[in-house]
């Protein structure tokens, strides 16, 4: 990472818009959430958007900053900075110009990336792949996403759509994804699935304090306190998540199979909740199903930067893509 | 492809060693076959095939060549040519310094690379992928190999182990692979997959042609007779096929969703026997499955260089890596 001046980069999540001001070394020195509230249309959470940029570009030492990138929940031209869906987002984000928009109103040229492959950015720029040749990222949360890191490059494919790692198919005939599909592993392994899974064996009668810890609000049943009841020993909340572990490992399996990484990176805020318990299914299950010779030699790690690789990672996109200007290389 | 003179490629199968000379545009302009014979040891297999490389060398314009390129049926070093492990060849290839070795017999340094990825390098440069910045592979005999293009190039991972796409998991408690796995796609999709399912359904009494087109001899039957048989509009044999390529259809799927390739090419001989109704079964599969925005973008190829793959794609590796000279960059 060579220091070069300081970056803007843009979280576009459902909930909040996160915004972080980096230098030339990966650092965030300056960051500001505001609520996306996206049923207010895209015009209003573009506009607080370029605000954002704004306001971190004015703080940066010289008062400006080199580049904007943004990632955003969805699939876009990444040529182009249009979006093509964001389906998660409240409105309908078909088809909107948010990097045109964005240079319009801020003056910065502004590159998107979807959100999970700006994680990998991050990750594989200042986190847990860091200088890896090959790397494959999971980010496990209401949805599995990732991204794949091939000849020391993150890998964005065909429309900027590699590394839907949630998207393999693990279990034929398995529970209807978002996606549309049956068998990805994402419903199997993900937030969903595990507080599904425990809801049916509280409904199912099974002992377990499951119910007691919520409150008798079943509602109230989270990955964190599936992994609590787990860790004090309930054979349910255990068996909950062993077998959502085994399920994304195998996908990680697959992943492997396909890519031989040297590392294999667990993120999101799911896979942290979801704890030691989640961890060993999925890396015992990915190790045994792994039949490379060098299985040893693959590290399974945490990802490194927790919330913040989404915005590093965007920061460091914008700043790549600045760099080499309009030249398109089958990433659009 | 530059013209830059004539350069070996061999293909050490389990049956016969093939060799060619390709000249500059990647065109075989003389090859010989000779039988591998493996159980005579490594020494003799290798001084036949040290042999065959010197006969071709001398048939090259100017009685020399620039490089030579072995792909070999297993795991190796590639930076060192010494293999890891050939389990499909009789006679213990492990550890054994293919590349030095030919090296002391024929002085050309011999570049080794696995005999899919060979096929892969081959339809890369001059087959079905050619030109693509992102394809995904599939050699579909009696295993399923593969590899996968990123960042328009071969992408190796670690230990030269990436694109084993016969090993993603697809089917949990599935058959038992070669591998020591369960639920690999490959023995439900390859040659012993559509035989062992169609003698299943001969012996369950189902009614069908198979038994009576095999002349009785349940040994006989092969995935050609099958898709024969199929091509008359037998049930079964048509069931046995599309079932084969449904299955083979969720791991382009999930090769799909990992790698967003431009171009999926399809190639191996089981492949090419198994005909239409197999191919269409796993393209509608892979298709379905697939929640890519850009589905309709990418392409399904049958293979364009056919057998000719591995000996073309070992040249041509043979003379990428002679040109990069002993630099080593995460491929070893």
């Amino acid at each position: 990472m060579t220091e070069q001046g300081y970056d803007v980069g843009v979280d576009l999540g459902g909930t909040n818009l996160k915004l972080a001001l980096i230098d030339g070394a990966g650092r965030i020195i300056e960051r500001s959430t505001v609520p996306t509230l996206a049923q207010e249309g895209h015009e209003a959470v573009l506009g607080r958007m370029a605000e954002g940029i704004r306001q971190l570009a004015a703080a940066a030492p010289g008062g400006a900053v080199g580049a904007v990138g943004v990632g955003v929940p969805g699939v876009l031209d990444m040529a182009t900075g249009v979006t093509r869906d964001l389906p998660n987002l409240p409105g309908k984000w078909v088809d909107v110009p948010v990097g045109p928009i964005l240079r319009e109103a801020t003056g910065y040229e502004a590159h998107l990336l979807n959100d999970v492959r700006a994680f990998t950015v991050g990750e594989h720029a200042l986190g847990a792949a860091k200088g890896a040749e090959t790397a494959a990222c999971f980010a496990v949360g209401t949805g599995i996403g990732g991204g794949l890191v091939t000849h020391g490059k993150v890998h964005f494919g065909l429309g900027g759509a590699a590394g839907e790692l949630g998207h393999q198919i693990v279990l034929p005939e398995g529970p209807r994804c978002t996606c549309g599909n049956r068998g990805c592993v994402e419903p199997l392994a993900n937030g969903p699935g595990i507080v599904g899974e425990a809801v049916r064996r509280v409904l199912q009668g099974f002992t377990t304090e499951l119910g007691h810890l919520a409150g008798g609000n079943l509602a109230a049943i989270t990955p964190a306190l599936v992994a609590q009841a787990a860790a004090d020993g309930d054979e349910v909340a255990i068996e909950v998540l062993e077998r959502a572990g085994y399920f994304l490992g195998l996908a990680v399996a697959s992943t492997i199979a396909s890519v031989a990484p040297e590392v294999v990176v667990i993120g999101g805020g799911v896979a942290q909740e979801a704890g030691p318990i989640y961890w060993r299914a999925m890396e015992e299950t990915a190790r045994s199903h792994s039949h490379v010779t060098d299985i040893d030699r693959i590290a399974f790690k945490p990802a490194a930067l927790g919330y913040d690789a989404g915005v590093i990672g965007a920061a460091l996109w914008g700043r790549e893509r600045s760099g080499i200007g309009s030249r398109e290389s089958g990433v659009g």
